[in-house]
């Protein structure tokens, strides 16, 4: 454990009068200070015991036999970047992993909401990311999750998260606040279980996230804020934005693998001249693929002052402001006395060029590459590894559907993937009767979906249609990353094929699978909890990579279409989705059968 | 005890949701937002349950039967005030009648620090005055106390408190940090005392209140931020404020009765162009005189604007800054969803003009009168009204000071009163020796001190020297406000007339008293600690009014002589001081003799 600063402050204070000496001194600095809002050059930063001890003209006096000093020469020094909400899921590998892939970009602290774990393994899956992140050589607090499930009544996630949960889990020492809320239609009709999570967080002094997925800002907007959230990152337009800091709330500003959210919202600050101490900067979801070619908070700070925001006021969206939002203000977030030496050095500043990384004081990273040894976690306990219980192997007939008696077509309910949005449209399909049984129809893009429970081994298996993936192939595709409840969804056009990809994920114990004419084209194995790789950031994209290139082939030509994939059983998005219970109308929150005419 | 918001959050939600009716709804408010930096016309705010629950365009929804209606017609809506850092001493008056005689002033919530009474009473001191604290109709939150006794070595208060102190009420409802670290060379030269305390504070997740009286922004300010110090109010000049937010702490910039700082420091913000987030207002000392007569957190705001700081940016110091820096932001400080329904209508911004003063929800007052009875806080402990002891009659002997034998003059160090200061000067005069005696000398400005022990009976006086008054007439004063040891310090010409004034307030349990020529002049009863008078705001500023001419009409011309006097003991400012263990050379932290010539 990071020693806290009450227990080396004696040697700050010592560092910092002469009469000991420094770890580390970095030497004419620009130094860019969030608490002031100015850059001064010719700074010198003294650390020890991985906090900073002395910022000012002259740091000779703090200078030893032993010291490390690093010249400067005139970079500018930026306080480690914060990301203020994450699913380290969505990344798809560990949370050791996440933090060797973000370092070289100069995150150095992160707000880890581990929903979709919780919603595999529950409490205990919460502390399993809890106990990973406590050790990394970044800060990686989280957040507990708050909505498992997230569609309570209309599926059966692996676990639930009750108010009970929330008071225990607020004392365990990574816990920063409570995880998005997402069930803001339960806030606001005072659902006890949200208003119970959310008093816990508050009673423990803690940081309630919010997440108002909807564009009514009238009462329902304030209803929900009455209920407590203090940020939310699911604003899309500057009027979102705005809306939300005149209550009181955080805006956090996303840019993730698939959310460009910045763009719009900022403009409250660029253009509308909002003060911007309440904006915050965040990733919620970045693939491996984004996290090795493109960048993480790095990314996001870059584009917010590519969008007219001045640089000072970019970096404190990225520091300052998320510490004092998790008030942590006296841990992380600038470069003064006292806080994690938590530092980059960059050469560019508008650009900002990252040539090093220092956490805790310690040189992590140095042109884009990381420069400490970051060892895989260990083991995993079996409970973990083993989450994918199909109960039995599954069969080519489990993924058909008999059509009512006598008859040669029926019309049936289809869910219709949307190019580059979430929300899905409820579409009706005349589809064909082949022996009994209702087959797919390429013609109308309409293919197979299975929902295939996987948490208590029931083997139960939801048939239905959905339109839009555009296979044409003898195909399947299997993934147990299936938000929020964390099924197994199989996509194809094959029953046969379904079921192989099934069983296929069933015997490794999770991941994504594609098969064709009962071949394996393309694997990403996931075996922790069945949502994440335990390999290197850099396989998991090159095999990702080739999972998109199999879909592709097969036909699929949508953007993100592994994460269409993933996002067809998150009850919580309109319009029609699948679950555990059967297909449901996310628009009247109830269940309805495939058969219109049933 | 009012409620916290999780007990009341469904209530609100159900107000905003228009479920439920509101409390109060004030209508068409011009809406000074100190999140956004904006100022939002035609906006209504509907409070429930003491808190705010809607704020927006139309709060029609939630208007009941029962709800009252305020029409503010285009009055503007200011989060109520906050004040930073101060005394409740300082105004000699009791918590409640502190609280009564702000409230028309604007100020619904303040932070104080109970150091004067610690220094009389310690712990059982401080938790009296917390006590009282918790029950008003304004928000009051206590700081612990740091330093008892101010200059441990040098004097011997009438208590002391330690780290374990400070640990355990850390534990209490109101306590809100520990108050302002003043033994700012302790802190720099690792006194464990001191690091004991910060830590103990931080150990609780609390603010740590700053006190670096000192110019010298070398190594020794780098040493005290170094041991965590999160704020500072003893800044005078710009540079001083620029340096303590570059350190990530807080600049407090106070103006009390006596302080007068925030004219130079505020620069920083209007002509340097520093982020204003990090400043935050504060009054540190106000007499009763200047409560009555000229206001408290409007006067403090009002001079900041006048000084060229937007309003809005000046009202943020004084409310959002406040409670971010005491992690309240989500019970003060802005007028949203949630936060406790202070509220002030003001009809003219720039100049402050408010109408009426709303907290909690209820109108406290209205044309800077107080519209609410607020009883008398009951009776005090006897053991805080029985603090003055003598152990003994004083007589005039006791106040005389035998030269060495055979001397009939004598070269003796004197404290030389600085006019308009709070530093001393160390001087040496010739003084006449009379039947063995050493005298005062009238043509010289040199007249007699005396501090007597009053915490533990043990009769014990110290005798000395001291210039600057201008006594010319037979007079002695008397007061057990003497900072921060609060013994007794006596001054006068005349050793019966001290003596007389001695026994008066050991008689009446504490205050300040003037005799001359053997009558007393003017008292101003204290018989709450010795520090604090029990009677209304009103008196005790007419009782000190009178004491001040009584001063005067006896030579005394100094600006301010009460407090003058009452800091004479106070062994942390330079240069020479007197406490129960004599003349104290506070530049060199040692005791020194009377006589030069001993």
């Amino acid at each position: 454990m990071f020693a806290p600063f009450e227990a080396v402050a004696s040697r700050l204070v010592d560092v910092a009068m002469g009469r000991g000496f420094a770890d580390l001194v970095v030497r004419r600095a620009r130094w860019v200070n969030v608490h002031s809002g100015e850059i001064i050059p010719d700074t010198d930063i003294a650390v020890v015991a991985g906090r900073f001890a002395y910022c000012g003209p002259d740091a000779s006096h703090t200078i030893g036999p032993d010291t490390e000093v690093v010249d400067a020469a005139g970079r500018y020094a930026v306080p480690g970047l914060c990301d203020a909400h994450m699913h380290v899921e969505s990344g798809m590998i560990t949370v050791t992993e996440f933090c060797r892939a973000v370092m070289p970009h100069g995150t150095t602290s992160m707000f880890i909401d581990p929903h979709e774990i919780a919603n595999v393994l529950g409490l205990p899956g919460v502390r399993l990311m809890h106990d990973e992140a406590a050790v990394q050589p970044v800060n990686v607090w989280v957040q507990m999750p708050s909505c498992v499930p997230s569609a309570p009544g209309l599926e059966e996630a692996g676990a639930r998260v009750t108010p009970d949960d929330v008071r225990e889990a607020m004392n365990w020492p990574q816990i920063i606040g409570l995880g998005e809320v997402m069930n803001f239609p339960g806030v606001a009709s005072n659902d006890p279980t949200m208003l119970g999570v959310i008093a816990e967080t508050r009673r423990a002094g803690r940081t309630v996230g919010g997440h108002y997925a909807s564009r009514d800002l009238g009462r329902a907007f304030h209803g929900y804020v009455a209920g407590g959230a203090e940020d939310d990152h699911e604003g899309t337009r500057a009027e979102d934005a705005v809306a939300r800091v005149r209550q009181g709330m955080k805006a956090m500003l996303r840019l993730g693998s698939a959310w460009y959210d910045v763009a719009e919202q900022i403009r409250a600050v660029t253009e509308f001249g909002l003060d911007p101490r309440n904006f915050i900067l965040c990733t919620d979801d970045c693939h491996s693929g984004t996290l090795v070619h493109e960048g993480h908070m790095d990314r996001v700070v870059r584009h917010a002052i590519a969008r007219g925001v001045k640089p000072v006021t970019a970096i404190q969206m990225a520091t300052l402001n998320t510490a004092e939002h998790f008030k942590l203000e006296r841990e992380i977030g600038s470069i003064t006395p006292g806080r994690r030496a938590d530092l980059l050095l960059v050469s560019d500043l508008p650009t900002l060029v990252i040539d090093e990384v220092y956490a805790r004081g310690v040189r992590v990273a140095a042109g884009g590459r990381l420069a400490i040894e970051v060892p895989a976690h260990g083991a995993y306990p079996a409970a973990a590894l083993d989450t994918v219980r199909l109960g039995r192997p599954l069969v080519a007939g489990d993924f058909t559907l008999r059509a009512p008696d006598g008859r040669n077509q029926v019309e049936a309910r289809v869910i219709g993937v949307v190019e580059n949005q979430a929300p899905t449209r409820s579409l009706r399909r005349t589809l064909p009767v082949v022996d009994g049984e209702v087959s797919g129809d390429p013609a109308q893009d309409v293919c197979r979906i299975a929902l295939v429970e996987r948490h208590r081994g029931t083997g139960g298996v939801v048939n239905a249609f959905v339109s839009g993936f555009g296979y044409g192939a003898s195909c399947a595709m299997a993934s147990t990353v299936a938000h929020d409840s964390h099924h197994m969804i199989v996509v194809g056009t094959e029953p046969g094929d379904m079921a192989l990809a099934a069983n296929r994920l069933g015997e490794i114990g999770g991941g994504v699978v594609f098969f064709r004419n009962g071949v394996e084209q393309a694997l990403v194995e996931m075996p922790l909890a069945g949502l994440m790789s335990i390999e290197r950031a850099e396989v998991v994209a090159a095999k990702t990579e080739q999972l998109i290139a199999a879909m592709r082939d097969a036909g699929c030509t949508l953007n993100n279409a592994y994460m269409q994939h993933s996002l067809l059983a998150l009850a919580v998005i309109p319009a029609l989705r699948i679950t555990d219970r059967g297909l449901v109308d996310v628009e009247r929150f109830e269940s309805v059968p495939v058969f219109v005419d049933g």
